[in-house]
């Protein structure tokens, strides 16, 4: 065993010496510092500023013990680990719980599962160990049933996304839709008429959220799309995909993508093969990264902000353990960022001399 | 207070019933779960099947009273999140640390922090409110303090990289040097006499490990770096310096990046400023990571293998965690991993008439 000092030393301040300096009894420090109800704002203030001015903080295991939570919350990602290495949703989105988190001294507990059966272990471990006071459910599939498993859990949960059937699960919803139907009237306004899309992983529902989205906007302009291909939002995916589209019966004059590495990928896969963007094919991402600004030719693409995501998710959660209930978040909607990959369509081009 | 269901439930497996099926006492069944000595192999295995079998599984909480572990590793990262988000490097090593607790029902437990202050208060809560059996001390800096505070604060730690002043901590060190030295000789081998490298953070240990062993593996070819420049490892930093770059005195011909993102955004720089990769100018990232491999031209890189890392890191932790010592552990060292961004110097491009 390794050793370890015990919490409270000799002459450490204790809630004894709290109450004492804030001239309240044990049991209301107990409750201001947990924010439990029945205790006046003033007083919150009051026992607070005493407690940071001794140097006092109550300790985890007894907080634990009087209010049956763990000052935790949980994130299970079912992902390859090579896909959570390449997307910069997740930590983006992590650094957004985390702005929340670390202000009220309250920590992430991270599990990365492989499959589906990892997954529901997962759960049921958190659940069964008292890990966490609730969990973060991302990457909603369609019919999810972690829904039921939370339920069955008896375990609180906040939705990142919306699903037909929520469960009475509060969601924090981010909605792609007006970006991607944006970026089809931005081509269809550039005189494109063959527009491709390399979607994602159509067990996830945000993935079929945005191909819907891309399918209705080039209807609604009369076009069909030229093709629409699924991919595992790797990536590999993205550049396997621009290859088969080049190799197609009829060539796309633009290609969107479901994600921002996979529209690198597709870029470079495209200048790779000798297609100059835009000139030949316009190209669009779509989360609105880092990434996307510092490509050559700099991408268009759709801004989702996943870190304020995770922020209101955090906050949302909080809320959920803490009272019980949380109303529903609906953040500003995804938006269309231009760029200079994107341009006028090749025809449209060449009828403008340029 | 949200709504909890117990763990234990009518009908449900007791430790009484998976002492019996295995014909042992309980008292044994808990020191065989708990991977505690005094129990044989055989009868480990016994135990353990017969728990699978009822679907008996320890309370955590109950582990944790008998064996004073939380089944919990911390990670602090003290960076900004934006840094964290554009970063492909800890995302894929949290991957491979994943890798190994997810097959021993532990968790990792997360913070992100922004500065010094938050970061000590990060180490203290994990300590205080027993959060985690032990850390990884990673970012590491000239005379890391963190040696010293988790000294004081009895909590096992794992160094990744390597300090002047262990304080007796393992470390699991991947070497970058030979990566970065094989890049300069790969460089000058290929005519290039300016070469330029674009560094990291200098309060961070491997950004100047990095930089050390480019500006000796150039004095070793008899060369002087054209320049070297300070970032704070972001993109942003990346395309910013390789803008002053190309605005100084003396132009290099090559230029080498302490991260990929930086290569990257370096590259679109370079193509954006209509300069030709690799025919007027070289590029090299770091890390080897899939984003490299998928830009045009793909990225020359030094490949390091964060995920590896990660799950000996991790190996390490739960070795020293369980018997309170762990030998250090040295993995392959990065190493160069040619692609198309680097070719001739200019030079010698034009001596061979290409």
């Amino acid at each position: 065993m390794s050793p370890r000092t015990k919490s409270s030393t000799p002459g450490a301040p204790t809630i004894v010496d709290v109450a004492r300096a804030a001239g309240v009894s044990k049991g209301l420090v107990s409750l201001a510092v947990n924010d439990r109800p029945g205790v006046s704002d003033a007083t919150r203030a009051r026992v607070r500023e005493a407690a940071e001015q001794l140097g006092w903080r109550p300790n985890l295991q007894a907080r634990t013990l009087s209010t049956q939570t763990t000052y935790a919350l949980g994130l299970v990602l079912r992902r390859d680990a090579r896909i959570v290495a390449a997307d910069p949703f997740y930590p983006a989105f992590m650094a957004g719980i985390e702005s929340v988190l670390s202000t009220q001294g309250r920590v992430l507990v991270l599990s990365v599962v492989g499959d589906a059966e990892a997954e529901e272990r997962a759960y049921r471990s958190l659940a069964a160990d008292r890990r966490v006071d609730g969990v973060f459910l991302n990457d909603l599939r369609h019919g999810d049933d972690r829904v039921a498993l939370l339920a069955e859990l008896g375990m609180p949960g906040v939705l990142i996304g919306r699903l037909d059937h929520p469960g009475g699960l509060p969601a924090v919803v981010l909605d792609d839709r007006p970006g991607v139907v944006a970026a089809v009237h931005h081509l269809a306004d550039l005189g494109h008429r063959e527009l491709a899309y390399v979607a994602g992983d159509p067990a996830l529902q945000h993935a079929r959220t945005r191909r819907r989205a891309f399918e209705e906007a080039v209807a609604a302009r009369g076009l069909t799309p030229t093709a629409v291909v699924d991919t595992d939002f790797t990536m590999a995916g993205g550049a396997t995909a621009t290859a088969a589209l080049l190799e197609g019966r009829l060539r796309p004059t633009a290609v969107l993508y479901a994600n921002d590495p996979m529209a690198v990928a597709g870029l470079g896969a495209l200048q790779r093969a000798g297609v100059r963007v835009p000139d030949e094919v316009s190209v669009v991402g779509f989360d609105g990264t880092e990434l996307a600004h510092h490509t050559w030719p700099a991408l268009t693409t759709v801004r989702s902000d996943p870190e304020q995501w995770g922020a209101a998710a955090a906050r949302t959660l909080l809320a959920l353990t803490s009272t019980g209930s949380a109303p529903d978040v609906e953040l500003a909607p995804a938006e269309l960022v231009t760029a200079r990959s994107t341009g006028p369509a090749p025809a449209l081009r060449q009828a403008q001399g340029t």
